[in-house]
C-alpha cells in the first residue's frame, strides 16, 4: 500500500480541518444513547431480537444521506477482519464494547466520517459526531438534527419522567456523553495536570486518556467529559463542560508562555530531541513515539518548528496504532516488528512533509 | 570568528590524514623524555635553572625547521591565556604538568603539529610526535631522527647502565611512551572491554581515557601505552605494543561484525539515534556529545551513514572541549552555556556537512 494512500484511509477528512482553538482541543464529541422502545437493552436481548435492531437500521439507513452527512455506509462486525475492526477502534468510530458481539453489531458511518452510529453496543443505538477543534454547542446543535432525523423512523425508548432510557442508568436522562480531546502537553510539563484533574473529577466531570476509560494520557492527549446526564439539559451539561474547557485552555496557553519564558531553550531541547527521534530512529514503540509526536506538535503550536504542519500529531498518533500498522504491513505483526515499522512510518511520513 | 576557521584551529593538519586502520586507530604517538646533563631536574630545579632550559631552547631551535617539521615556533606558557593552554591541552599538545610552573615553561611546536616538545614538563624535554592511524614504527624512527636533531645542541644526561636519565625512574631507561588513541564502541557495547583491560593491564600497558591519566573513555576513545620504559629497547616496546594493538583491532572488527549480523536494527537504531541528538539537541553536556559522536563515528565506519565524513569524531571531540568552545565564544562561559554553545555548533558542523 502506498503510504499516501494509507494517510488517507487513517485520517477521516474532518481531522483535516483546523477548528477553533484546535491548538489545544483537537476534537469536540457528542455521543448520544438511544434504545428501541419495542426491543429489549442489548444487555439481556437475544440473537434474535439484535438482529432485528441490526436489520432494521441497514434497511432504514443503509446509502442514505442527511445534510453534509453522505452515503451512510451500513456496516456489519461479522464482516470485518480482526485489524479492520481494530482499526475503527483506533480511529474513534467504534468503542471495544461494539466487538463484544460482533454477530450482531454493526456500524453505520457517513462518507466524512464525522458521524458514526454504533448499532448494538451498550444501547441499540449510540450516535456519535465529531467536529474538530472546540465547538461543543456545534456538534450538539448538529447532533439533535442528526437525532430528529433517525426518530423520524425509529420509536425510542423513553420516559416523561427519567428521559431516554438506556442499559446503564448512569447514561439515561440526556443519554449524552459531551467530551474534547485536548492536547495539554504545558500543563503536563509544569506538572499542574496533577493538580487540575482531581479538580475537575470534583466538578463531575471525567478526564480519560486518549483510547477511554482507564487509558494513560499517552501524547499529553487528555479526553475531557460529563459524568453526569441526568437532571440538567444537554445545553446546560454543554455549556458547565465549555466553561471547564475554556479555563483548561486558559490554563495551558499560560503553562506554554510560561515555559517559553522561564525556560525557553530546555524547551527548544525538548521539541527538537523528540523531533530528532522520530526523524531517526529504527525502532519506536508507541509510548515514545505518543511523547515525541507531543512534543514536536507542541513546537508546531508554538512557532518554534515551522516546516511541518500541524495535524501530523493527530495524523501519527493514529497511524502509529497497532491495527494501522498492521494493515499497512498487510498482516499481523510481533510487537518489536511493529516497533520497526512504527519507526519507518514516521520517518517516511516526516520526509513527505519536508 | 567563523566556524570554517576555529575548525582549522581544532584539527592539526594531520589530524586530517587518514592512516592505516584509521577507521580504529585514530593516531600513534611516541613521547620521548630527556634532559639536559648539566641542569638540575625540573621538579628540584630553581627558577633560573629552569630559564637557562628554556633561554637555550628559544635560541636554538625557535623558527628552525627539520626535514618536514617546518618553522618550529617557540612559545612560553607565561604568553598564552588560561583559554589558549586549554586549548592546547585539549589538542593533546601539552600536558596538563606543563602548566605547573608556567613561568618557565615552554613549548616548540612545528607548524604542521605533528611535534611538539614541552620544556619543562616533568623533565627538561618531552618530545612528541604524531602520525595519523596505526603506524607506531615509522613514528618512532621518525621521533629518532628528530631526537638526533636536538642531541647535535643538547647534551642529554645519560647513563651507559640507567639509559636516559629522568625526572621519575618509571620513565629512566628509554624514555619512551608509546602509545595509540583507539576507538572500540564493538568493544563497548558488547561489554568485552571489561574483560580486555585488565588482561592489557597483566601484559604490562596502560589504558586510559581520552584525556590521559584518570579520565573515563569518553566517547569509547582509549589511550593504549606501554607502563615500562626500562629493561627493552624501544623496536621491542613497541613491538610488544603493537601485537597486542593489532589484536585489540581484530577483536574490534569481529565485535562490529558480531552487533551488525545479531541486532542490526538496535545498532542502526542507536547509530541513528545519535545522529539525531547532534543534529537536533539543543543543550549538549560533553558527555553525551562524546557518546554520540561515537555511534556516529561507528555509523559512518560500518557504511551506515554514508553523508558524513569519518573525521568528524576526531573534529568535534576536540572542537565541543570546554577551551575550544570558549574560545569561540572569545569568553569564559559557565557550563550551562557551554552546554547551548556545544549544541549550536556541532549542529552547524553537521549542517556544513551535508
Amino acid at each position: 500500500m502506498s503510504l499516501n494512500h494509507f494517510i488517507d484511509e487513517a485520517l477521516s477528512p474532518w481531522m483535516r480541518e483546523e477548528g477553533p482553538d484546535s491548538d489545544i482541543v483537537m476534537s469536540s464529541r457528542i455521543r448520544l444513547a438511544r434504545n428501541f422502545s419495542d426491543v429489549v437493552f442489548p444487555i439481556i436481548a437475544d440473537e434474535r431480537e439484535l438482529r432485528r435492531v441490526t436489520d432494521f437500521i441497514g434497511n432504514e439507513f443503509a446509502d442514505k444521506s442527511f445534510k453534509e452527512y453522505e452515503n451512510f455506509e451500513y456496516v456489519q462486525m461479522a464482516n470485518l477482519s480482526t485489524i479492520e475492526k481494530r482499526m475503527l477502534i483506533e480511529k474513534h468510530l467504534i468503542s471495544p464494547v461494539l466487538l463484544k458481539r460482533t454477530g450482531t453489531s454493526a456500524m453505520l458511518i457517513s462518507e466524512n466520517e464525522q458521524v458514526s452510529i454504533m448499532v448494538n453496543e451498550e444501547d441499540h443505538i449510540r450516535l456519535q459526531l465529531y467536529l474538530p477543534g472546540f465547538q461543543l454547542e456545534e456538534t450538539l446543535n448538529r447532533a439533535f438534527e442528526l437525532d430528529d432525523w433517525l426518530e423520524q423512523k425509529i420509536d425510542y425508548a423513553y420516559d416523561e419522567k427519567w428521559g431516554y432510557l438506556s442499559s446503564c442508568p448512569t447514561n439515561a436522562g440526556t443519554g449524552m456523553r459531551a467530551s474534547v480531546m485536548m492536547h495539554l502537553p504545558g500543563l503536563v510539563i509544569t506538572r499542574q495536570v496533577n493538580r487540575l484533574i482531581p479538580a475537575i473529577n470534583q466538578l463531575g466531570l471525567v478526564v480519560r486518556g486518549l483510547y477511554g476509560e482507564g487509558s494513560e494520557a499517552r501524547g499529553n492527549i487528555f479526553q475531557i467529559s460529563n459524568q453526569i446526564t441526568m437532571g440538567k439539559s444537554e445545553a446546560d451539561i454543554v455549556s458547565d463542560l465549555e466553561s471547564i474547557v475554556r479555563q483548561l485552555i486558559d490554563h495551558e496557553r499560560k503553562a506554554r508562555k510560561h515555559l517559553q519564558e522561564q525556560s525557553g531553550m530546555r524547551l527548544e531541547d525538548r521539541i527538537f530531541r523528540s523531533y530528532g527521534v522520530l526523524q531517526h530512529s529504527r525502532i519506536l514503540d508507541s509510548k515514545e513515539a505518543a511523547k515525541c509526536l507531543s512534543n514536536v506538535r507542541l513546537g508546531i503550536d508554538l512557532g518554534i518548528i515551522k516546516e511541518i504542519s500541524g495535524q501530523i500529531l493527530n495524523e501519527l498518533m493514529i497511524l502509529t496504532q497497532p491495527g494501522f500498522l498492521q494493515h499497512y504491513a498487510d498482516g499481523v505483526l510481533a510487537a518489536e516488528d511493529r516497533d520497526v515499522l512504527r519507526a519507518t512510518l514516521v520517518r517516511e511520513r516526516l520526509l513527505m512533509e519536508n
